[in-house]
């Protein structure tokens, strides 16, 4: 296997479950953010599946979410069948609904390869991404590690995990390295020295032979590996209920001596909130974003996001304002990833006002 | 006459034309602000004839505004007869307009006393108002002067004219004085220095016989008393197109020598722009005045109109935000009153998005 041929184990799943409230009002139960044009112009599914088909071929891809979600996935998945769709019966983190990806995959290939995208990332370029997948799926299959991709910092962003990069890993893959540690989302001062000390983000895109993921969590993740048998059983609801809440990185990645990394050739950004729009797109000379009509007199780098209708801003500066049918919503960019609690804490019809 | 009771001779003409386009994108071409409830929970064109029949009987009321406003203000105010409503087939400016009035007020009562109220001013409370406007009906017979209404300032505003009182006129009304100057908006330092002289801001609610109005417009106005000739005519249309467009401020109040002054004993406050608005309305315990539905965590002294829909904020401070159906509206409050100039400049159907 080169890496510009595909190796034909490889498969893809898709954590595409989630609501993403850091982008209400836009973003709420009825309408998730996997739906909306965040980073483009087209729904964020869309643009992953995408990024899935450069890998493999649609009947190697796995999207993991609820029945609500698949099915309005479908809506604007056309090309993709039926059995793409993994239909999560309960959500219990991504441990749980990754071993069952693991497990079903498994049953179709004994040498499957998976690579765990999320369905809210954007990669630049395509073409870059699908080379390095390629060598962290060779580099899985040959040393039966779980990878990582990790990405350079260009600053000292609080708001993602770090991974310490230990023994580098001879072979064909250039930067290829042991995992020393997984360090937690920093505060401002620690993510400085994560940078000065050349730790990478955890991008949270993994790949993995699925034997191998399977073997970790039984070796170290007993709150999923105790339920694996009823999938033995062909009791998918049953697993999900016996399974304890919990994600695959601090279920598996954080325990297990098998854990490797590749640093990212593409530029990666999780589209994560309203604030982080401006790396994903283009502004005004003025440095305002806008998806949607915007006009701005003697305004400053805000990021607008008018579904319907029209903004206007006079003599504003670092603000988000988003207009939906039902709800206009002012912030400051610096306030924008603390949407979650806000939102958690709105009445029922302004969290989703669409639901009624 | 005590001042209790209404001079029979009293009329009361309502300013009414005009955009008041410092209120956009709710007030707009299509939308004027006068039909809309900006200072309490009705429209301020009703409000202000609800002031004038404190005065006076509905038929001693008249409206002074063009064809369109017209027929609009007639919708929402059933109970004042057609002959309330003066057409101007041309907006000239108020000396024009209150020149008209003046001459056929006159032709139904020679000894007419005009009162001028503007539609978009707020007073409280109204029974003081209508007490010192009597007063002020007094003093114009009696003194046959020009009557101007001023406010004794609580702050150094900049966005009002200033009237310099001079000699006090003896009588039952305390605290009447000739006009010794009016003085335009000033800056901000000179308008420091109007409020330590004890000068007062100009309302804009005069007071005067219709037929001293006439004589001082024919000793002073030449861009209006040149065209007189053709209401003798008959030719209303003509008189408005021969008059050149001059407020009664410039052609009349500063030139004549027979003005004079009375303090207001009420609270007074043109609504004038988004920011004046928080002096007609309570706000929350965190400063923020909302006209509709307002969710606002962490945010201080914002100014909000939502016409549909909710508008929520989240750590933002001092700012106006407005919703309509078309077009959300940001803008820090102390750039509100720049608002006339934004709006010239923006394109034709952001302006009046209803036009359409």
């Amino acid at each position: 296997m080169s890496s510009s041929t595909t190796d034909p184990s490889v498969w893809v799943t898709i954590l595409a479950g989630g609501v993403g409230s850091r982008f209400w009002p836009v973003s709420t139960p009825t309408r998730p953010k996997q739906l909306l044009p965040l980073a483009g112009d087209r729904p964020l599914i869309e643009e992953t599946v995408d990024r899935a088909r450069r890998l493999v071929s649609g009947d190697r891809i796995r999207v993991l979410a609820g029945a609500e979600l698949s099915e309005r996935f479908a809506a604007v998945l056309p090309d993709l069948p039926t059995s793409a769709y993994l239909v999560e019966p309960a959500a219990r983190g991504t441990a749980p609904v990754l071993a069952w990806a693991a497990w079903t995959i498994l049953r179709e290939d004994p040498d499957a390869c998976m690579v765990s995208l999320h369905a809210d990332h954007e990669v630049v370029p395509e073409e870059a991404f699908a080379a390095r997948i390629r060598e962290a799926a060779e580099l899985a299959q040959r040393e039966r590690l779980l990878v990582t991709l990790g990405v350079e910092p260009d600053r000292p962003e609080t708001g993602y995990g770090y991974i310490q990069p230990g023994a580098p890993i001879p072979g064909p893959a250039e930067g290829a390295a042991r995992v020393a540690a997984f360090h937690e989302k920093p505060d401002a001062e620690t993510a400085a020295r994560y940078v000065d000390e050349g730790f990478l983000w955890n991008t949270g895109i993994f790949v993995w032979r699925a034997d191998v993921l399977l073997e970790e969590i039984r070796a170290h993740a007993p709150e999923v590996a105790d339920a694996l048998p009823r999938l033995d059983e062909g009791d998918v609801p049953g697993f999900f209920d016996a399974c304890v809440p919990v994600t695959v990185d601090v279920a598996v990645l954080e325990r297990s001596e098998r854990v490797g990394v590749l640093t990212a050739t593409f530029r990666w950004d999780d589209v994560g909130s309203w604030a982080s729009l401006p790396r994903t797109r283009p502004g005004d000379e003025a440095g305002n974003v806008a998806v949607g009509r915007l006009t701005a007199v003697d305004s400053r780098n805000n990021v607008v996001f008018a579904e319907e209708g029209a903004v206007v801003l006079f003599g504003v500066d670092d603000l988000v304002v988003v207009r939906t049918d039902d709800v206009t919503f002012v912030t400051h960019r610096k306030r924008a990833p603390e949407l979650k609690t806000l939102v958690a804490a709105l009445p029922t019809d302004l969290r989703d006002p669409e639901a009624g």
